[in-house]
């Protein structure tokens, strides 16, 4: 539990390599996490060649660590191999649609968690890389996946070469609620985000953005709606290429 | 580690309630984990009482374990605290489409996995419940989930009733990939499978529902392609009907 509670994201990574029993281990640890019906509809991609580590940084915006880090998984979405399965035994399965690759994508989440916590435990530290979604097409080329094979999250592995401040949460009340949703009122919104607001980073964050707020920052900066509009189309194409559904 | 490998789904709980402490720890574990930009686009919604479990059970196709724990916990995709804090701050956001709701239920599902492993730390057993997305929108009005909170997946907390055997999974290598993924001859599915497909408990399903094989229990029985295009759709709809854009 103090290891949950005193995790850290890092993106600096000592040169130290991880060793094959360690990688294994994280690996077993995954593939133990809970999944739909148990049918295992995922594939894990390892990366620690400097050739695939070259090929893939652009596609996560060039963040220093993707290069830095000893390890990269990529954790994917995979129907190709149930699929195939299915053939060989005369039957067919449709998984190609809005609600499994949500499923899909839960138990990648929790293989990669159940992963990221097995790295910690080990004195590792890790960074997810949200970019996976958005070059979700590129990212699945460089890796040689084939249709039915959709990268979900990626994440940098290695031994920390810094020790980062933890990140601040709102106060636990805030996104908690008992029986049923409370809506908030404008006076428990400002509430909930004045301390965010407040910090000295959150502050540094409005000033070198020239923003009038924090709130801007994330809407007009880090995640303006162009982006996001660009991102989820090139990404619903990509899907609808590969036979999904949307309908 | 050992935690993580030793895992077991748990499904009958002991009537022992879970102390407040306990549950404020399990989530504060949860917030801890990693999100997309720290915005904490989530909300966790607490169930204990039993008018709650019987509005809930058969939304949850009256799995037993519902009306069992002690504890449900439904874990939700949240745009709406946050869009009411850029309101308040006279901007707007948009992350009401595809690219979005896939973060979002990574970042809710890696939560929900932090909680299960705070519990599982603490003795405790947890089931995952997959039929949250079949009737999220039955599960929203149950729970009050204003537009913007989409529930993702409900987890039941208990002291674990009983030891199941683990199930099984594939070889660790038929599941990873390294530099590249390496597509599977027909060959090489016969042999993956070849162990599941002979478990007795595989050999007892195949009989039970009279088919000729495990693959056809999946694709016939479990998951028929008319209740996955069924319930898609119907997810489908409920987004679409909150203002979700899938184009």
């Amino acid at each position: 539990m103090e290891l949950l509670k005193s995790h850290r994201t890092i993106r600096k990574y000592q040169a130290t390599s991880i060793s094959d029993d360690i990688l294994n281990d994280l690996l077993e640890c995954g593939i133990r996490a809970s999944n739909t019906g148990n049918m295992q509809l995922y594939s894990i991609i390892v990366t620690r060649s400097s050739v695939k580590k070259t090929l893939l940084a652009p596609l996560h915006f060039n963040q220093a660590m993707v290069m830095q880090a000893p390890l990269l998984l990529t954790v994917c979405y995979d129907i190709n191999r149930f699929s195939k399965w299915c053939e060989a035994n005369h039957t067919k399965v449709d998984f190609s649609n809005l609600l499994w690759l949500l499923n899909g994508t839960i138990d990648a989440s929790i293989l990669a968690q159940n992963i990221c916590i097995a790295a910690e435990s080990k004195g590792l530290g890790i960074c997810y890389l949200g970019t996976t979604l958005y070059n979700a097409t590129e990212i699945s080329k460089a890796l040689n996946l084939p249709k039915g094979v959709i990268p979900i999250t990626t994440l940098t592995i290695g031994y920390p070469d810094e020790i980062p401040e933890q990140t601040d949460r709102l106060p636990l009340n805030s996104v908690v609620h008992f029986e049923e949703y409370e809506n908030y009122s404008n006076e428990r919104i400002s509430d909930i985000y004045k301390e965010k607001e407040n910090l000295e980073s959150s502050k540094n964050f409005v000033k070198e953005n020239k923003k009038e707020n924090l709130a801007q920052v994330y809407t007009e900066i880090r995640y303006k709606s162009e982006d996001n509009v660009f991102f989820s189309q090139k990404l619903k194409k990509m899907l609808t290429d590969q036979g999904f559904s949307f309908e």
